[in-house]
């Protein structure tokens, strides 16, 4: 969303796929799809345990965090997007569990307005379908500016790390939290 | 989709939305966003009796029938959708019961290419978010071709009903009878 | 739950059902099947404005408040269960819109140790099935000990309100308030 | 469930538990919960490719095939439940993946008296939380006349499974494939 800059932005070269520039005009126009993982880890009972976050520091020192998150792509399934923004940014061997269900747990709509949902994203209207996603392997965050930590559900719905999250992706954290019986 | 031809297409002449023109350039590469709606009747207990689904005669007299559907515009929210979706489709007395929840049952996934998903749209890639939505007053589509007929469940899920659907809605109507825990 | 004490504790006269003793001596040795209902006011595109929770005033002074929440019976569908619990709490004229889809929102498993989930009632193993139930008529309490107050979204998760729900209540409705996505 | 006769009970020893004598007698005066787990395997894209079943061949050479089934004990948590019975269904080695949310896909209501919903057992009043749980591991079914085969999507809603399938849990398998978007 816009709370990742470019550094998310997928450069398509495949003619099917829009230029930087025509996805530009298009923005202001559609609302464009994108998927939202929050990346858990779990006890044997499946139960959630950890809430992985990326960590990205602007050039000013400050730090934001941030759910894996990225457009959708034309012909391209949902679990197939999923699984390259996930593989992008935790690495080859993360080895996400992508749901058997195409069933989101919400859907979350960032709109260029702030307040008429709780979600913002001043480039575009993005309408993201949420998952929550166990990873079970070793993440090695890929893109230079990203790491990724993992939190507590309890330090993750903290006050601190909800500062830290930008564009209404605090709250959806806490959705997902909500959802997996979690939230404190 | 692409059953509905030119027939649902909504022209938008606010400067934000897209020409017909300019959507057609765009539908060969985004994937666009719409929302499904399944009509149903219920009894007092919630429990869902009768599916609603409207009609078309196409000119050569065959028959089809689909749910309601659309898209979704350009800094529209998802249940202003499908409210101006079923008011279009069924009149505005209907009185639809717009779900409380942004979680849709599921998401179908409308691709080009036949035999990728279960459901197709020669016309574009839709990423369509389906719900069930009873609907309580007095339904007058107001489309010139279209009329809304009400089948029992288990008419609704009859090879019969289900050969005249297109595109795989007949398979999204029962996953929503699924849903519903109405599967026959 | 345990916070309803004996108020809303069915007494069931057929046979099949049980005495209150013998129910007594169930509950320390298997889980018994609940509903909880949390009722909701909605504008016309469904979006949930308000939540209502009943209130109690304990011969203390001491006010708690608490969702809708009751026993299934034998041979009880969960719709029957919530319509009649809500019809008991709410009065006859309230209108529940009972879910079409038997999927709840989420499970609240209450156990008679605290901390075991984030659900507890010291009487009992309750595993309850968590609906969102919008309610459009008029709403008479007809407990004696009982009135209904609707809140904003944003006051029923406020600290004071969720102070004043108890068993782990508090958690469930903000649970619900993220299902319908008004978490604050 | 009924179908699984004598051979799923468990017979607990613990003080708090029952004995089958008392166990009997609460079946006809209380609903007793239960969960249901479809096994499945997927893909690397989490998209369901197969569903176990379990075979049982009665003393006349009848064959049926049921889903991992059974009771939640007396202070058991559901996802220790799911646990407990895949383990004891399809051995030590399977490494199922137990959902991180409580919320299940559907409620299955299996009633002593056929035909109030599509569930049905004699013995008692069942309500079951019903979860898909994908399965990465082997599988060894530990009971002496219980075998795991695996099904294709197509197989499994074929006529032929599910005419070996009782109680209902035919109809289950279907709502479960509606579920993960595989419904034939």
């Amino acid at each position: 969303m816009g709370y990742n800059g470019q550094m998310t932005e997928t450069t398509d070269t495949t003619p099917e796929w829009f230029s930087r520039d025509e996805l530009e005009a298009v923005r202001g126009r559609l609302p464009i799809l994108y998927v939202d993982a929050v990346p858990v880890r779990t006890d044997d009972s499946g139960a959630v345990t950890h809430v992985g976050l990326l960590l990205r520091v602007a050039p000013d020192g400050s730090i934001s965090r941030a759910l894996v998150s990225g457009r959708v792509l034309y012909h391209e399934r949902i679990r197939d997007a999923l699984l390259r923004h996930l593989e992008k940014d935790l690495g080859p061997m993360a080895l996400p569990q992508i749901p058997v269900s195409p069933q989101p747990f919400t859907i979350a709509e960032y709109f260029p307005t702030p307040g008429v949902t709780k979600f913002h994203d001043p480039r575009q209207h993005a309408v993201s379908l949420a998952y929550v996603v166990p990873v079970a392997g070793d993440c090695q965050p890929r893109q230079d500016a990203l790491d990724l930590v993992w939190f507590s559900v309890e330090e993750a719905a903290s006050p601190e790390v909800q500062a830290e999250m930008t564009g209404g992706q605090g709250v959806l954290l806490r959705q997902a939290l909500a959802y997996v019986g979690q939230l404190p």
